[in-house]
């Protein structure tokens, strides 16, 4: 991957304006509409803690609001959530005509990416990963060719972060779902052991490393706003991405899968690296790096190379940087908060597994925000309300 | 609830045709091709087991196929799955037009019941629920009555069950899902302790009682099908259902919500009844009591009470009784598998908490095949060709 024309070198300030209007609530995800029923769903849920001491586990303290649910089962912790891909599969549906494959494995490998990497997040590594297809249409499930695919990229996926696919549910749901489409989601349970590898928000502290792992593309998120874009270009999903290798269309680059990021979280944790926190990039892009809470401010000094696919979508759009890193992951695909002391050691372990580590920036006593100091942008803690 | 017009009293074999054209598939979900890609997925996940060993965890033998997947931990077993509630909260959308209310507590409710009464089936109580909600814009979360109604059922429905509500996910996705309505799904993860409280379908044995716990109405299952009735009514939702007690119109009867099965099953377990199995009646309705495979014949002398919405709905399609049964519960909301010595008390631990279980037939060596005798209606084998 090679680095992107409109961004400068570490370290260098330069221009961005604050955040305007919102490019992203413009291409149909508006988090001013999401976010408030997210919060509520938050409270209701909280009123239900009591029921664990039923079956003597506890809820872990802090939890509420990280990207899994930690329980503790004694002397271990168990780990949950549910997580769905998003709109991405629209995009597979639309490439399909131009170049006769279903890309479902690449789909089903995102899908399995979003859930585990969430999962992740909270030091866990994964047991059981249960699937959720809801098809428009019972027909939908009838293409064997793209069923074979969702298959096999879906086990493919488990098999390759440690996690068992242990079943789930196919359900057509007519007048929900679009007759052509799949809502494409899924669950995963894992396990905490020793309990020290638990990954909390809490945890971060001033002087933290902040190091990013990179991200190979869109992944699965901001995929409304870039089908946008495909609708409004000449060539739709076949327009040239300046600088893929490859040399692919749009929208086959847009189907890159994210990796699984588990295995890494996994080797530094086993290799006594002393993690606090890991942040997987997704809605709200770098804002998320703040998702720890906190009168803390994440300061960037150095930002990652960025996909080629996200740079035309920058550049094709004309979003700002502040709207452009405040809504896809611009290279960033998990931040990962450690003591400075253990940074080495990390790029090491990292290093080995071929996944290059950027030391991006440190946390810093402060208002809470996140400031990407390379293009002179802040995001402040009120424009990430939820976690 | 009364006994309905045509069915007969328990024992008097009558009428019915064996199942012909399949009523349901006319409707919009065709088993015949959903069945398959379910199957294949369940192939495909098998082929994942390998991994559990990787974390010291092992699949229990016979779990796949079941409604939730169970995992060896040791002294205990735990269980996952994922489920959706499938189209009902369209009918919620269409009866707000006439009652003013969301209704949306109700269907929340229905779809807690949907993930945990599933989960109830192998013996598992529940510790977390995670919910997946995806809308096909980011304002249907900000209608605050139905959100506050949709939490205020979810959180309610949990704490009844003694589960947690641990967190989830709001997504909006445009083009996947209609733009006002939401895909409502979630996930569950039960523990089994001890051990001995595991109900799988290879525990079946002839000579076992077959105990049905009553149903309050078409639950999660058939919807597609009672959408497309009130569609061809003249008065649509509003039309009255004989024998409602509270005459009310179909599409306010049709959103009762199921009742959670499963603290009836944790109270049989307390009181030491020997529960064998324990069937979820859902797709595939009467037809489902045969899950447990094997060369057992399900032979049914009595039938329960039929909630009034269903008969409703099997008369006016004019359904033959083979395919009502074979396509809605018609009243059987769980079946129960036990010894005949343990159907006394399972009856007295049920009747305390105010559940009627009917001794509707028992298990007997013989061809696959549940038989309902009083209807004179035979399923094979061949007719549930999933778990």
């Amino acid at each position: 991957m090679e680095a992107v024309a409109p961004l400068l070198p570490c370290g260098v300030a330069t221009h961005g304006p604050p955040p305007g209007t919102d490019a992203y609530a413009a291409a149909g995800v508006d988090y001013a509409l999401l976010d408030p029923g997210k919060r509520r769903a938050q409270e209701g849920a909280a009123g239900t803690t009591v029921q664990l001491a039923r079956r003597g586990f506890a809820e872990v303290p802090g939890t509420r609001g990280e990207s899994a649910y930690v329980v503790d089962a004694g002397d271990h912790y168990l780990a949950t959530l549910a997580e769905g891909l998003g709109t991405k599969s629209l995009v597979a549906d639309a490439v399909r005509e131009i170049t006769r494959r279903s890309h479902y494995e690449a789909v089903a490998r995102d899908t399995v990416a979003t859930i585990l990497n969430d999962l992740a997040t909270v030091g866990a590594v994964p047991l059981v990963v249960s699937a959720y297809w809801a098809a428009g249409t019972s027909e939908w499930f009838s293409d064997g060719g793209r069923m074979a695919d969702l298959v096999r990229g879906w086990a493919s996926a488990c098999a390759e972060a440690g996690a068992t696919w242990g079943g789930g549910e196919t359900q057509a749901i007519e007048g929900i779902v679009a007759p052509g489409a799949a809502t494409l989601a899924g669950a995963a349970m894992g396990i905490i052991r020793p309990k020290t590898r638990l990954l909390l928000g809490e945890r971060v502290v001033p002087q933290d490393a902040i190091l990013i792992a990179p991200a190979s593309g869109i992944h699965a998120n901001g995929l409304t706003l870039a089908r946008r874009l495909a609708a409004a270009l000449p060539q739709g999903y076949d327009t040239p991405v300046p600088g893929d290798p490859w040399g692919r269309g749009y929208g086959e680059v847009l189907l890159d899968p994210a990796p699984l990021y588990g295995p890494l979280i996994e080797a530094l944790l086993d290799a006594g690296v002393a993690l606090h926190y890991a942040v997987h990039v997704t809605g709200h892009g770098w804002r998320k790096l703040m998702r720890a809470g906190g009168a803390l401010t994440y300061m960037i000094d150095c930002l990652p190379d960025v996909p080629p696919v996200l740079d035309f979508l920058r550049t094709q759009t004309g979003m700002s940087n502040a709207e452009a890193y405040g809504t896809f992951n611009m290279g960033a695909g998990f931040a990962l908060y450690l003591p400075q002391g253990d940074v080495a050691q990390a790029q090491r372990v990292a290093g080995e597994r071929g996944i290059g580590l950027l030391p991006a920036g440190r946390v810093e006593a402060g208002p809470r925000r996140v400031v990407l100091r390379p293009l002179d942008v802040t995001y402040d803690g009120a424009s990430l309300q939820i976690r």
